[in-house]
């Protein structure tokens, strides 16, 4: 019966995460809020465990984490190009004023999607927060309200290049220097769509890369990646698969700090369970490249519900940005290296943490008939299940559920994530967890009181084994 | 001479937190933004261990982690009472217009500080940052205005009181129900003071836990910490030293739920390192309570440089919150217990992470005259310091230096925060992680390559133990 019909099913990967405490619309009982999200306990769980992974996968590039404000002044936002590039073009419509964004499908002919009335071009709105620090320094003194005006930042990287001056030190003036940062990010999106897609408070997990420009061709490390086969799709030619090392010779990825940044992302991502057959990487066409790329490719997975979706951008900035603050605030941004003295480069990877749970999500999910009923299944790895191990005593009885109990401290102490459940039947208690994507159920039932061993039952095969408590962790593991 | 002369410096701290990588004012060469912080590569891994130990100290409480948003839109804290209610009054200068806070120890004598003209009280203000979401459709229509109106949230708080409906289910419709969340919350201060004390953007790690009003002197665990012993400072009396049950069964402390979430508190300050000494509780007096509660003590540090600090607030809300939202909703938010269908009560600890951070700086550092030097060290707890340990050849040959690569690449593996340092004296290595809080240096020598055994030197005693390479984990943990 195992892996019978086993496939996706998009609409109840929603309703399951909605009613397991994954993913909640956010102030629903407020009538709710386009493009925000909360994270319910096992969503949070989660998160907690792909951004866990994401840290340790980055702190063995030797690269350090900073964490900096989500509200930023206005200057540094007209020097970073947002305020005047990070915009979208909108249409009004006449009749009832309301304003909605242009998207690519939309023509001219198209009506009011809330009235019907007849539309017009109503100019580039900006996509950022606006807010005010502090308090004004009297009314109608237009130079003070500017000089007071906040923004939430749009990315978290500003927020590591206007301190990379400091950071360069920390690193004892030499590159790569190599900073991540893991945050909130916001966008006010004009017509946000359901679900994790398209979201106006985000997580970002971004890595700004710091290189000598004169030695992106001559990663230390390109050895360890270069037969990587990936899956491309170059912005003028057709999908196809190619080595690292391949794709970077023929110049179809610019260099070698961005392959092998693009072949560690595809790593990652199959790190943490994502299907590699759903995942490639499509290179920016010139006119969807964000105002301070030279080059860029995004990581999509193939979701049923949306098709391809960017979840992982990995950019090219050249010297955009340390050179723009540097002209902004006529300072010096260069840094003495063998070549002389040069403004880095940047190379970003730039994760969208919450369409990646999304993506995890959807994967994971399958339905299958077992006997005369369904089984709900999210096979999460068992290194980002947020519940590890469920135990359970067989009966509602003391004696078993003293010993269960003790099982389950003794796995809570050494750190797994676990959860102890004595309601219900037993096979209602491995539906509820198959249903959360728990890998291992761990049953105690009268055999234990004897001989110190238990049930453990893998979700993948349903398959039961008889293990001793004292090698528990290691099935875990 | 270890031990000698240890007194912390106040200034010296900032200096040092500053010069190495731990806070940095943020924006600072855009001429920077009071109230506002950046973590740097120290600071950043500092406050990662200590919401690790958080999150992990509460999750053997059996509580859940949520994650909402930080952006929510005006109706829910019109219900929460933050729009009436979170302000803080002020004072206007007659003649330069500039706005300032009305501290307790300012009179109405006292001049503006700016140009020191006449000050004239200027109402209330409140501190919650506002931004509009989405586009506003239509100009000059007020309503519409007002229904786009969002705030940053002043606590994280609320987003698990509108959640609540949701996570009873979650548990089984079950009380008592412990909620937790780490997160960043907004105050839009009229005067913030410098440092990491009184900011505009700061991170909350906070505990709801609901309970049947019936059951608040009935704590399950109550016994775990009836003994302990807790510096008390009550609103109508003075400190004095009791066990928590003792100021339970007097009535000091309120109930069993606060007085066993007060101790708990003081547990946790304690295991990453905070002085006993250096911490009381001290109850609200009645008109300095935030509106929602009904009774609330602040674990206070008692710093060099701002005397006692609340870091913590532990605080009875009563059912203010769900009584609240429930009747802006007109919805139930009642729970079938034992006692009746009850509205739940909450218990609060509320931990200001960063302030915490600050206190760790603070009573970590000292400074002592080794020899003719002087040798200034962050006295972490292995828990906590930001590196658990370095590793160095000790010189800068080859055979070294791959074999201090070998061993830092294992505990690295082995997921240590190791760090790896081949520049300059042995000496003026070991001084830089004393600085940074180091607990331990490992020294690869010539010994090394025959023996497979390393010089460990411990930051705190200076000495130094040979230990083989194999042994090193259990040294460090």
């Amino acid at each position: 019966m195992v892996g019978a019909g086993k496939e996706g099913r998009k609409d109840e990967t929603a309703e399951l995460a909605r009613r397991r405490g994954f993913i909640w619309q956010a102030f629903e009982i407020y009538g709710g809020a386009a493009g925000f999200y909360d994270y319910g306990p096992l969503g949070a769980l989660l998160k907690r465990r792909v951004e866990g992974k994401w840290r340790d996968f980055y702190r063995r590039e030797g690269f350090y984490e900073i964490e900096t404000t989500t509200i930023a002044p206005r200057d540094i936002f007209e020097s970073s190009g947002h305020l005047e590039s990070f915009t979208d073009p909108t249409v009004m419509c006449k009749s009832c004023k309301s304003v909605s964004r242009v998207d690519e499908n939309v023509n001219v002919d198209v009506k009011c999607p809330e009235c019907g009335g007849e539309l017009e071009a109503s100019g580039e709105l900006n996509l950022m927060f606006q807010t005010r620090i502090g308090v004004t320094k009297g009314e109608g003194d237009e130079q003070a309200a500017k000089k007071s005006e906040g923004y939430l930042r749009p990315e978290t990287a500003q927020g590591i290049f206007i301190n990379f001056q400091r950071l360069l030190k920390f690193n004892r003036d030499k590159l790569p220097l190599g900073i991540i940062q893991i945050g909130k990010a916001y966008r006010n999106e004009i017509s946000p769509r359901q679900s994790l897609i398209r979201l106006r408070e985000f997580t970002l997990a971004e890595v700004e890369l710091f290189v000598d420009p004169a030695e992106k061709n001559n990663h230390p490390r390109f050895e360890e990646v270069k037969d990587r086969k990936l899956r491309i799709v170059p912005s003028d030619g057709e999908a196809e698969e190619k080595s690292v090392e391949e794709a970077v010779s023929r110049g179809i990825i610019a260099n070698e700090y961005l392959g092998y940044h693009i072949a560690r992302v595809d790593e990652f991502l199959e790190s943490i369970g994502l299907p590699r057959a759903k995942l490639h990487f499509r290179q920016h066409r010139q006119d969807e490249m964000a105002h301070y790329a030279t080059d860029c490719w995004d990581a999509e997975f193939l979701s049923d519900r949306y098709g391809w979706m960017e979840i992982v951008g990995v950019a090219d900035r050249g010297d955009y940005d340390l050179s723009a603050h540097a002209s902004s605030l006529n300072v010096d941004m260069r840094v003495h290296t063998e070549s002389g003295k040069v403004v880095p480069h940047v190379i970003e990877p730039s994760f969208g943490i919450d369409r990646i749970i999304y993506a995890l999500l959807e994967s994971a999910f399958y339905e299958e008939q077992v006997g005369k009923e369904k089984r709900k299944v999210l096979q999460f790895k068992s290194e980002i299940a947020p519940i590890q191990a469920a135990v359970f005593p067989l009966l509602n009885r003391d004696e078993l559920k003293s010993k269960a109990r003790e099982v389950f401290q003794k796995l809570r102490d050494a750190s797994f994530f676990v959860e102890y459940d004595n309601s219900g039947s037993i096979g209602k208690r491995y539906r509820r967890q198959d249903e959360i994507g728990t890998p291992y159920c761990i049953t105690i039932d009268y055999e234990t009181l004897e001989d110190d061993t238990v049930t453990v039952r893998k979700r993948d095969t349903m398959k039961q084994v008889r293990v001793p408590i004292a090698e528990i962790k290691e099935v875990l593991v």
